[in-house]
């Protein structure tokens, strides 16, 4: 991503710069990057890397505001471990410590504070991680809404480990751990109203097993890992492309979407691949270790939906593109603004 | 603290859960350290240790949400650095790193958000650390109160040094680096519209260079040091003597609290004991290290106003008094509930 300090031309922040897509990048280029300029270039990246007393650390940060806080699938804590988790193992990094700040509005039902908390504990011992320190405050009614969770985390990268998305190169195969937009369709669906019978459930997952399953197969053939959170895989991999200046080219036929998801999507205006995820990962591997990372995914509970979608080339830099099932192709862009305030 | 998992009356949140006082320890025992058991009994405290790769790491976190935003002396940015940054050294970290995730209301205005994240780039250049890693999330109008600041700091706590409220011995001095209840009265008296002609000025500054001064000066015989923010003075000697099971004595004559500070306080029927500081640190002394360690705080810029203000002996363990200036004795309370919300 290009990261030139440039003006904003908005005046007041908008919804829109939460987005995760090209308005959050403008945020950052504009306000943060330049205020912060440091020698950890992925700075409010997904994470950071630092080296400390000869170990190489992973640090990240990310705030949950969910709305509503419970949904079908998960709920604010869930999401505030697993999210914090999987952007420590998307750099290779083994997790091994979180902190858990509350904003909590004056009002807010003890027993939904319990409910959430339980779910934190229950989603850091999946990870294998702990929950070491943290800070509550309360803010009068009307200054939050309900339960704001900030969670940080702090992983080992194991030596030799290198992943990035600058390391993304032509030849290399895109992976997809599975069905896309759950997270953010689900949350969208019980804000909307929607009722289909069978609740669609949110994908709230940690991914460091998966992860680690996948180096195990990969090594250094997996080039970078990214959850598609936020602007969903559209941001994801416009990151990529831009980051690594390739192009990157999806097939539709490949990139697995439940039904029910696609029919929500219509039905709200939504393309599946500017939806948010939060147990999902795509993966750039080199060609001739793609079908072992992709046998080590499918053999895990998390990844047993994989696919090959698409694939890395050279030329037209910046750009992601996607063979439609009908034969022709169309640009993927970087999502521009707010489509779903509040989904993480 | 006793760490007992104990029922809550409330059922739901009150502001005086986010004090700093007694009702702040009532929620965390009851509600996060049952879900958050683990090694690290200083859970949810100020800060944690954690052994990675042989270094031991401090590790905190802290969410800031004063108003408003913008006071003299400081604002949200710089109390955030400063925050994170005082949480680490006070556990004789030496801060290395930090994150910061921002929660703003939509309309918030860029030029304050600009002068905010510049505010922390220089809190942060002062104190020697760096902002290397995250998050912006934007929620929708009346979902928060402009903005809100959630940092969290990792440091390295070098060899040999041990810090902590259950090292607190009878017989050590207690010295205070300066005046007490500047940030709160600050904010209090902005947001009371009190005009004394000259505004009063938050005490908002970064400890590390202190503490090294004075773990130069003291050694192992500093056991113990905290920064009295929420709860104030109060809030930290009673943490302290319910930790160590023993009795502080403060003498009232040499607690140093500026003379317009002292006069909004009998205005607002505030006790400066009970008032948030952001620049001030505790320290427990063996009393053979006390005229040491006090010479070099009062050569430093940040304490130049250092007194030793009480003692600590053995009996009436868990308690706090003071001595008065009229010659009487009464005990320090624990504060309760919330007498300051939103101040930091």
């Amino acid at each position: 991503m290009d990261r030139k300090p440039q003006p904003l031309r908005e005046t007041h922040v908008l919804l829109g710069h939460g987005s995760g897509g090209k308005m959050s990048a403008e945020l950052v280029q504009s306000v943060f990057l330049p205020a912060f300029a440091n020698p950890t270039p992925a700075a409010l990246n997904d994470q950071a890397v630092i080296t400390l007393e000869g170990a190489r650390l992973a640090f990240t940060t990310d705030s949950f505001v969910v709305s509503p806080p419970f949904f079908p699938g998960g709920d604010i804590g869930h999401l505030a471990v697993n999210g914090t988790v999987n952007d420590l193992v998307m750099g290779g990094a083994r997790p091994c410590c979180l902190s858990a700040s509350f904003i909590i509005e004056e009002g807010f039902p003890v027993a939904d504070l319990r409910r959430v908390v339980q779910s934190m504990a229950a989603a850091a011992e999946e990870a294998g991680v702990q929950i070491v320190t943290g800070d509550t405050k309360v803010v009068e009614r009307g200054a939050a809404d309900g339960l704001y969770i900030t969670t940080a985390g702090v992983g080992v990268i194991p030596a030799g480990r290198e992943l990035g998305p600058d390391r993304v190169r032509p030849g290399d195969v895109i992976l997809c751990s599975g069905s896309i937009g759950d997270h953010g369709v689900a949350v969208m669906a019980l804000r909307s109203g929607l009722d289909f019978g069978v609740p669609i459930e949110s994908d709230t997952a940690a991914l460091g097993s998966l992860v680690e399953a996948m180096l195990a197969a990969g090594g250094a053939a997996i080039h970078a890992m990214r959850d598609p959170t936020r602007g969903g895989v559209a941001a994801s991999l416009n990151e990529w492309a831009q980051a690594a200046g390739v192009q990157i080219l999806l097939e539709e036929a490949a990139v697995p979407v439940r039904e029910e998801v696609r029919a929500v999507c219509e039905l709200l205006g939504l393309d599946p691949l500017n939806v948010a995820n939060e147990g999902k990962l795509l993966a750039a591997v080199a060609p001739e270790a793609a079908d072992a990372v992709l046998s080590a995914m499918r053999a895990h509970p998390l990844g047993r939906q994989a696919a090959a979608v698409g694939e890395v080339r050279a030329g037209n830099a910046g750009t992601v593109f996607i063979r439609t099932q009908v034969g022709g192709t169309r640009p993927v862009e970087y999502p521009s603004g707010e489509q779903l305030p509040r989904i993480c």
